[in-house]
C-alpha cells in the first residue's frame, strides 16, 4: 500500500526541528524579523496569544491579581541590587546607552546623547517593580499586594528558535508581596496550580507540576516551581514557572512592612510567569505532519465553512445556505463565549482551501455544497483524524451536537498528549539502563531518545553536572505529589537511602 | 457663605497643572518612576486602559483589522530609510549599543558586546512593519492588508508629563496597504471617524475631526488627520491621529504589487494611533475639584456599595443584603457586558471611604446602612454632581433604572464637555482680536486663555510660525466638515479670499 500524502515535510520523525518550523509556515502564525533573534507573530499566531492571554488574565483577576504596566527600562544599578539575579542576566541584556541618533562623519546616523546611567531591557521585572513596591507597601494592612503585567521582555539568546527562545518575546509576570512565608509559599503554589489548570484543561496538554533543583532555578529564588510538559520528540520544555522569592528581593530592594506587632519587617515576595513560548508547546504537543493542530478551547476559529461550488450558477444560493447554517452555530455557547465560524468564501481552489485550513488546525471543517444542500446535510471532518476521513450529518443533528463534538476533539487531544507522556516515562533504577534510555536509538536521529525517567535521586549536583555534560540530560523537577514520600528506595546513581524521586529529560 | 470643602489642592482655577497631577495622585492612576520619563500605570489607571482597549479592538476588528506583533527593535538603517521620517524622529531615539553586561574596573557592571549595528527602540513602527509587508505583499489579490499592534513605544522626550508626555507610553498602531490612493485615503478617514465614534460615545468627548497643516503633520505623511479634544483650561490636545502616507514608504520600504493589469506597482500605506495620552485627555475634560470623573462606558466600576456599620452588631446582615444587591445588578446588562459592582467591606472609616471613592471617579455610589435596609432603600450619590448631594430610592426602583442612570451620567459628561467647547470657541476675523483672545487675562495665570479660535485662514506658512512664537497657538486643524466651504471669506491675516477655515489653539 503507498503511504498517502502528507501536507508538512519534513514529517515528524523525519527531521523534528525542521518539521516544526514547517508547521509555523504553513499555519502563518509567525515569521523571522530582519532584527537578529526577534519573530513578527502574524495574525493567525497572535489571535492564539490573544486567547492564552484572555483565558490566563480572567484566571488571574478570580484569584485577586490585578494589572498594572511597569517600566521597560532599568538602571543597571537596580539589576545590580541581588548578586545571583545580575549574574543570571548580566550575559544577555539589550542595553540602552545613548538618547539620540546624530549625523555621523561618514554621513549615516550614529548614537548621541550618551545616558549617565545605561539603561537594561528589561529581562523580567523584579528590581523595577521591587523598588515600586518598597514605597507601596508600608504596614500589613497594605499585604498582600498582588499584582500581575502583561508585558514584552528582551533577553539576548545566543541561539534562537520561534516561540520557543526569541530574543524579544511576549509574557505575563505576577509579582506580589505577602507578610508571611507560609503565606508567599501558598501564593507560589496557588499559580503554579492556575497554569497546570489552564495547561490541561484550556492547552489539552497534562503537565508535571514539580520543584526545581537548586542548579536549575530562577537566579534569586528561594524555591522555583515549573509544569513540566512532554513535546513529541519525547523532550521536555518548561512550560511556566512559579518562584518562592523568600526575602531575597525585599532585602534588596527594602520592602519592609510595620506588622501588626509594630515591628518593621521585610515581606516575602513572589514572582510566576508564562510566556509566547507556549505557542510553542502547544505546536509540538498536538500537531501532525499535516500541520498545526488547535484545541478548540483555545482555537481562534471553531468551525470553518468550505462552500462547495460547482459553478457560479450555485455561487449565492450555497453563500446564502453557509450564511445561515453560521449564524445558528453562532448562537451557540462554548467555552464562556459565542462559537466562532467563518464562512470561507475566498476564490482559492477547493482543495488547496481545505488544505489551508486543515495546516492551520481549526478544530472543525465542513463542507457544504449543492447536494449537502439539497439533503439539508453537511460534510464534517474532524481535525483530530485523518484529513481524508468524514462524514454526512444532517445539519440540525450537527448544530445539537456541535459543542459536544468540540468537547471531544478537545479531550482526544488531551488523551493523545497524555498517552505519550505515559507511553514515554520509565521508572528506572539503574545507571546503566539510564544511560541506555537516553542513548539516541538511531546516531543519525541524536534528538529521538526514550523520554523522561522517573527515579530515586538523592541530589547530587556532582552528578547532576555530568550527565547534563554526558547525555544533554537535566533533572526537570522533584514532582510535588512525590515530595517526601513515604516509601525509601535507592539513589539510581549512588544507590543510597533517599525519599526523593525526580524527573529526568533533555530539555527544550 | 463659606465655600464647601473640595479634595483637590489646588483647584483647577488655582492652578490647573498642580490639580492634574493631584487628580492622578488622588485616584492612585500613576506615579512616576525612578526611570527618567517613565511612568508605572497603577491597576486603576490600567483597567480604564483596559477598557479604552477593549472598545477599540471591538472596532477595529469589525473594520477588518488583524492584530499581530512586530520587533521592539529598529536597525538604524531602517530608520533611514525615510528622509522626513527620521529626521523627525532622530532626535529623541533610545538607542541599544551592547547586548550584555560584564565588570568594568572599578568593580560595577559596564556595557559589553558592542553591535554591529545599534538598534532604536521603537518610536512608531512604519519602518520594521514596511520591511515585512514588503514580503506579504506580492499580488493585488493580497490586498488590502489591514494590521494592528498594540505595542509599548519610547521617544525620549525632554519635558514629561504624566499620561500626556512620557518616555515610554503604550499604544496601538495601525498599518494598512492599499492598491489605490482612493481606498487609502478611505482608510484613513473611516480609522479617524472610529476614533471620533469612541471619543464622543464612550469617553463622552466631543472632537473636532480635521487635516493638519503642512507644518504639523506626521514625518513621512502625505496628509494628517487628527481628533482635537478641548481641556478644561481651553487648551488643545490632539487626541488620535490617522495618516495617509502615499507611496513614502511603500518606495522606502519597496511594497510592491502585481496588479490586475499586470504591471508592477508601489502600493499606498497608511498608519493610524492613540495611546495611553487618552486617559490623560479622560482626566483633563471630565475630572473636577473633587478629582477623577469617569464616564460610565469607561469606568472600570459602574457602581460601588458602602455599607454603612454604625456597630459590629449590624456588620453581617449589612454586607449580606449589600452582596444581594450586588448580585442583582451584577445580572444588568450595561454597555454589552455586566455591570461592575464592588461592595468596598474594607475597614476604613466611612467618611474617608466615600471620599476614596469620589477621587477615583466611580459613577454611581451606594449608601446601605440598617435604616435603608429596613425601609428596602438606597442612598444613591453620583459622581457628576456635588459629593454632598445624595437621593433616597427604593431599591427595586433603583436597580430598575440602573441602566438609565448610567446613560444620564454619560451624558451628562457629554454635555458638559461640548457646552465648554461650545462657549470657549470664538469665530474670529481680525487679527486684534486674536492676539487679544490667546492673551491670558491675568498674568499670574498664563494659561488661562480664550479658547479655540475658528476663522478664515489662507495657509502662509510664516505666519503659522509666528503666532507659534508670539503666543504659543497653533493651527489644530482644517475642520473635515469645512474644507471646501462655498462660502468665501478674508483671511484673519492677510484680508485676502480664501475658502479655508481653520481652528486655532493653544496645544499640549
Amino acid at each position: 500500500m503507498k503511504e498517502r500524502k502528507y501536507a508538512i515535510s519534513p514529517k515528524r520523525d523525519e527531521d523534528y526541528s525542521q518539521w516544526y518550523q514547517e508547521v509555523i509556515k504553513a499555519a502563518d502564525l509567525a515569521e523571522n524579523s530582519p532584527v537578529r533573534g526577534c519573530m513578527v507573530i502574524k495574525p493567525w499566531g497572535f489571535s492564539i496569544w490573544e486567547n492564552i492571554k484572555k483565558e490566563l488574565d480572567i484566571r488571574f483577576k478570580e484569584t485577586g491579581h490585578k494589572n498594572a504596566y511597569f517600566p521597560l527600562f532599568i538602571p543597571i544599578s537596580f539589576l545590580e541590587k541581588e548578586a545571583e539575579h545580575v549574574e543570571g542576566f548580566a550575559k544577555e541584556c539589550a542595553v540602552v546607552t545613548h538618547h539620540r541618533l546624530e549625523k555621523g562623519k561618514n554621513g549615516g546616523l550614529v548614537p548621541a546623547g550618551e545616558l549617565e546611567e545605561p539603561l537594561v531591557i528589561r529581562p523580567t521585572s523584579e528590581t523595577i517593580i521591587g523598588a515600586m513596591f518598597s514605597k507601596w507597601v508600608q504596614s500589613y494592612r497594605d499585604l498582600p499586594l498582588l499584582i500581575n503585567q502583561w508585558a514584552n521582555i528582551v533577553r539576548w539568546e545566543l541561539r534562537t528558535r520561534m516561540f520557543l527562545r526569541t530574543t524579544e518575546f511576549l509574557w505575563q509576570e505576577g509579582h506580589t508581596v505577602h507578610a508571611t512565608k507560609e503565606e508567599a509559599v501558598e501564593e507560589t503554589l496557588t499559580m503554579l496550580n492556575v497554569y497546570s489548570n489552564f495547561m490541561e484543561n484550556n492547552m489539552a496538554m497534562p503537565v508535571i507540576k514539580g520543584r526545581k533543583t537548586d542548579n536549575e532555578k530562577f537566579p534569586g529564588a528561594d524555591i522555583s516551581y515549573s509544569v513540566e510538559a512532554m513535546m513529541q520528540d519525547r523532550k521536555a520544555l518548561q512550560a511556566g514557572t512559579s518562584h518562592f522569592l523568600g526575602q531575597n528581593f525585599a532585602k534588596a530592594s527594602d520592602i519592609k512592612f510595620l506588622d501588626k506587632d509594630e515591628k518593621l519587617k521585610y515581606a516575602y515576595t513572589t514572582s510566576w510567569g508564562v510566556s509566547t513560548r507556549l505557542i510553542g508547546c502547544l505546536i509540538m504537543v498536538h500537531s501532525d505532519d499535516d500541520g498545526l493542530v488547535l484545541p478548540p478551547k483555545l482555537s481562534p476559529l471553531h468551525i470553518v465553512i468550505l462552500p462547495v461550488v460547482p459553478n457560479d450558477k450555485f455561487k449565492n444560493k450555497v453563500f446564502e445556505y453557509c450564511d445561515k447554517i453560521k449564524k445558528q452555530l453562532s448562537d451557540i455557547t462554548y467555552n464562556n463565549s459565542s462559537l466562532e465560524v467563518f464562512v470561507d468564501k475566498s476564490e482559492i481552489p477547493g482543495g488547496r482551501k481545505k488544505w489551508d485550513w486543515v495546516k492551520k488546525g481549526v478544530p472543525i471543517r465542513l463542507e457544504i455544497g449543492p447536494k449537502e444542500m439539497e439533503a439539508n446535510e453537511i460534510t464534517l471532518s474532524r481535525r483530530d483524524k485523518s484529513p481524508y476521513e468524514n462524514s454526512s450529518l444532517k445539519s440540525g443533528e450537527f448544530i445539537k451536537n456541535a459543542q459536544k463534538i468540540l468537547t471531544k476533539i478537545q479531550n482526544s487531544l488531551y488523551d493523545k498528549a497524555d498517552k505519550l507522556l505515559k507511553d514515554n516515562t520509565k521508572t528506572i533504577d539503574s545507571k546503566e539502563e539510564f544511560y541506555d534510555f537516553f542513548t539516541p536509538r538511531n546516531p543519525e536521529k541524536p534528538e529521538i531518545h526514550g523520554g523522561f525517567v522517573h527515579a530515586y535521586f538523592r541530589g547530587d549536583e556532582e552528578i547532576e553536572k555530568k550527565i547534563q555534560e554526558e547525555l544533554n540530560v537535566s533533572i526537570r523537577c522533584i514532582p510535588l505529589d512525590e515530595e517526601n514520600i513515604k516509601e525509601e528506595g535507592k539513589c539510581l546513581f549512588t544507590g543510597k537511602p533517599t525519599r526523593q524521586k525526580v524527573i529526568f529529560g533533555k530539555a527544550y
